[in-house]
């Protein structure tokens, strides 16, 4: 059995082709290492040629060109008339004709977005894509989802949210039987926004092991596997994290230094890998047709490497059949 | 000129009634202390003088008696009928009578939300009440509002919540001009849900210091003095960071110690203090006829003192003329 491509947009992110090159060579290493053949660069070719000869030659990847390439602050629809032949699209138009199972990039997220729900399409019974991201801040992976793609969820969207993740959680991360939690700002089914007390009662209808609402706080109790959320809040609390977990460990290390203690940063090593996004890879566009992982714009090639894993295991897990067999359990007008 | 008066809901928290009488004590003294005559403690004569006994005595409270508690599980709607002389409903009336100028409760939070909003209703123009909390994480004091009254809050509620939050920290902790950053997932005025791009518009429109859009990240980079948000978002991100600074401390000693680094407790103690609530008292009940104040249930002695002052300020910068002045500037609807 042949494994399924995946499909790398090699000019996206801050430090590509360099991150993108070496990322995707050291995806060929390590835990869920991959064989060359299953990966294509997507870009320019004499770039992506010069990245290959620094590092010692090609292993085996195949070179899709692609001579646009979008900004990370170019509008998404501009960028999808503008410039048809970016590494975005190329690569999703890879997904779309069957050549590759998923696609990964680290460039501009809106046209991430813009060019798989427009090009592939969405899941039959989904009507809007969702962003999982994984966190290990806790020890054990958790997905919070949605991270941004639909800031106007409604109770619908947010039991298709609890459906995907649990299907990202089960089928990449390893969980037997996610517990599935919706982040609110109560424990009791009666609190929070409108849109959130009737995702509650639909959810409990689902064959998801639904471990009812979670509030702030529990995020870092394990309360949940998966965290259920519009892409607002999603979108804030990842930002937020991200921030404070930096501005703290900063504000330790001066602390220390005033109180005359010798804190090496090797001692806080443990606690900066947790708060380490690309330990995980990237985040996953849930609900298109197809595996796509969107990295970070600052990926390192490790980030690059991890997300390539990513999106295989996910397209191997098939975790959009999954989704499809999880939307049939549920009765949504 | 007699400074008007505080009722001390003294029966409210999980530690009372030793921990509000001891507190109310404490704010004799210090920074911003006040006089006893100031002071009205209210709930169960015989508790309270037993505690005021055993601290030597009442240097002058007045004492309004109040037979009844609500309990912190309790339903605010049945606990207004069946327990009509609760501490609660007892302190709000001396509010709502004038012989107080705010009421302050470390009880049931929608106990106090429900009686304060019933008895002394909203302050003209304003639709729904909104709670402000302070932090003083990045070191300068930073007023979050709304952390969970209003959930479903439109734009014109949001617009509210800047207005709100603008006067108390002007009035009360002392900006002389507050920078107004509105919680969004990105910068630009067209990012985000329909409410909170409305609520941009109106925003820009006021006589308010409006910085625009913050993200989440921001909220620990100094980008604004108020951050307008809804109540869901408010208390999901309140929440959050409450448990997140104590999670990120525990990895850090534990990391610490597993790396052989002696880390004594007080080396961390500025940023520990910098993640201390009790430092500003309670949260601010906002747009209600009084000055209400909101306690965390496990409130320390020294969190009363400081929630004390913290209602003698709002009520002495009479933040609620300021309100509604900043309500003319606008026009909604």
């Amino acid at each position: 059995m042949t494994l399924a491509k995946i499909a790398l947009d090699a000019m996206g992110g801050d430090d590509a082709p360099s991150a993108t090159v070496t990322g995707a060579i050291a995806a060929l290493t390590g835990e869920g290492s991959l064989s060359a053949e299953r990966v294509i660069l997507v870009g320019r070719e004499d770039e992506l040629q010069a990245e290959l000869d620094k590092a010692g030659g090609n292993p085996g990847f195949e070179i899709q060109p692609a001579q646009e390439v979008v900004e990370m602050g170019e509008d998404p629809r501009k960028a999808m008339r503008g410039k048809p032949n970016n590494s975005i699209t190329v690569a999703t138009q890879l997904v779309k004709e069957g050549r590759a199972a998923g696609a990964v990039s680290m460039g501009n997220t809106g046209m991430v977005v813009a060019a798989s729900t427009l090009l592939l399409g969405r899941l039959e019974g989904i009507r809007m894509p969702s962003i999982a991201v994984t966190t290990g801040i806790t020890g054990e992976p958790m997905v919070i989802v949605d991270m941004g793609a639909n800031v106007d969820a409604t109770a619908e969207n947010l039991v298709h949210n609890g459906i995907m993740g649990s299907a990202y959680a089960s089928g990449v991360l390893g969980h037997s039987s996610p517990r599935v939690g919706l982040l609110n700002v109560g424990e009791e089914p009666e609190k929070g926004p409108k849109r959130v007390k009737e995702a509650h009662a639909m959810l409990a209808d689902t064959q998801l092991n639904f471990v009812g609402n979670i509030e702030g706080g529990d995020v870092f109790a394990s309360a949940a596997d998966v965290v259920v959320t519009d892409g607002f809040t999603g979108n804030v609390i990842l930002k937020l994290m991200e921030q404070f977990g930096g501005f703290l460990l900063e504000e330790v290390v001066k602390s220390a230094k005033a109180a005359s203690v010798d804190l090496p940063r090797e001692a806080l090593l443990p606690v900066i890998r947790g708060l380490d996004y690309a330990a995980y890879g990237g985040a996953l566009l849930l609900g298109v047709n197809g595996t796509v992982v969107i990295g970070h714009g600052r990926s390192s090639s490790r980030a690059v490497a991890n997300a390539l894993k990513q999106a295989a295991r996910a397209a191997d897990a098939e975790i959009n059949a999954q989704i499809i067999s999880g939307l049939k359990g549920i009765h949504l007008d």
